[in-house]
């Protein structure tokens, strides 16, 4: 297919260097700032714009991977007079619905990563979620995502939302629990390298047992004197302390909530 | 060596199955409940004990894996009459200062790592932070730690406590994000299967970039729009609401912080 994307940020560059791998032609590549649209473009074999109005009529498929908040007005400007194209946003948390007065032919492709532009992801064992307008897009939309990876679910907006949600905490808050981590050890001139092995069975260990059966730790056993002690040593930092309460004090309820299923 | 195991949890039935791999002899399993001990002793070629007194003087070392809380009157207990022994405890957020009195020689061995009784952990690659109450007990640790994993550090009680409270945030509340995100999708009929690329990814991305460089979503690029929404989601669960806000707070102002040092 030939593609034109919308968008130059971690998505946009990932998407479209999976895309170009699996053989379809990046048509143009669209970023407001066109430092950023040459810099992918370029890497695509594509031609850079960064005007609305230079968005030609050229491909099939337009890619929207920007940020939530400018989606509706790109979404109005981009779509204006290319009734029989079709528009992807990639967005988990917006609803397919944003394309409708805008668009005839439309859908969601949310491929479900944390994206950086210095790490080119693995596309194909990548699970995406689709949705479309009509079947007929649909068909298609799920053509041009099993080009790409092997995982393809088709999804509604209103459980996606969820699945994003969800998404922000298995990733983003994660990654800052590992981000506390690294400035708790900085501070005491440990290397953030000995915590690796523990990131890595900890991610590890849920290919094989619920998060609920492999949890550990002060909170779970309900320690409540390790816990003050952490509390203590977490003084300086009022809001970390915070998180750090309610975290044990979730991990405590939830612990006998699983319980009381159990019996 | 010839080692005897007080404690039958997670963290002894590990320990002791790399000590046993090592070619050390373990002699004997105590357990306050004596099916606990039975049990990870027939899987050592050890004698169970469930009482004190009947811990013998036939090892070299005792290594007390226990609930924090039970330690300090557990070692008074074991290290009775035993002042040519070495005693170890395991636990990260203990002082070593606990054997005193108590002990002659003596010092901690703690390896960082989650562990589960269903989950054999390669000890190799493992940190182990040890600690001893003088240069010659040390020199006898370290040789048992180096028995069981390549990585082995020396690490002061002062500073072992944070690093406790650093795996508490990288694993425990980690396996937390995990257990809220698995909630949410249930609730929704999505797989927690799905996640699995999501949270490998995360892990991953560490091992080359730092947390602060790593974060993606909607805190760190402080989208308002999408965070209300989510925090709109969670409604039904005013703690994980609770817990979503001081997060995306700490990620925001972890950001800030971050880029003013760059600058």
């Amino acid at each position: 297919m030939k593609i034109t994307l919308i968008g130059s940020g971690n998505l946009a560059t990932n998407i479209g260097v999976a895309l170009k791998n699996a053989g379809h032609q990046i048509v143009q590549v669209y970023s407001r700032r066109l430092l950023n649209a040459v810099s992918l473009a370029s890497r695509l074999e594509a031609k850079a714009v960064n005007q609305f109005s230079e968005i030609n009529g050229d491909a099939d498929v337009y890619i929207l991977s920007l940020k939530d908040s400018v989606l509706q007005e790109v979404i109005a400007a981009v779509c204006k007079n290319k009734s029989d194209k079709i528009f992807l946003h990639t967005a988990g948390s917006v609803p397919m619905a944003l394309f409708k007065g805008s668009a005839v032919r439309y859908g969601v492709l949310y491929p479900m990563q944390t994206f950086s532009k210095e790490r080119v992801v693995d596309f194909r064992s990548l699970p995406c979620f689709i949705e479309a307008c009509d079947n007929t897009v649909l068909e298609k939309i799920k053509t041009l995502a099993l080009s790409i990876s092997t995982k393809v679910y088709t999804l509604s907006s209103a459980d996606r939302k969820y699945l994003h949600l969800a998404a922000v905490f298995a990733c983003n808050f994660v990654n800052h629990c590992y981000e506390i981590s690294s400035e708790l050890l900085a501070a005491h001139s440990v290397p953030f390298d000995v915590l690796l092995p523990l990131i890595d069975e900890t991610a590890h260990k849920v290919h094989e047992l619920s998060p609920a059966h492999a949890q550990t730790g002060p909170a779970v056993r309900y320690d409540e004197n390790v816990m003050e002690k952490h509390k203590m040593l977490l003084a300086a930092s009022p809001l970390w302390q915070n998180i750090y309460e309610l975290m044990s004090k979730s991990i405590h309820q939830t612990a006998i909530i699983n319980n009381n299923k159990r019996i």
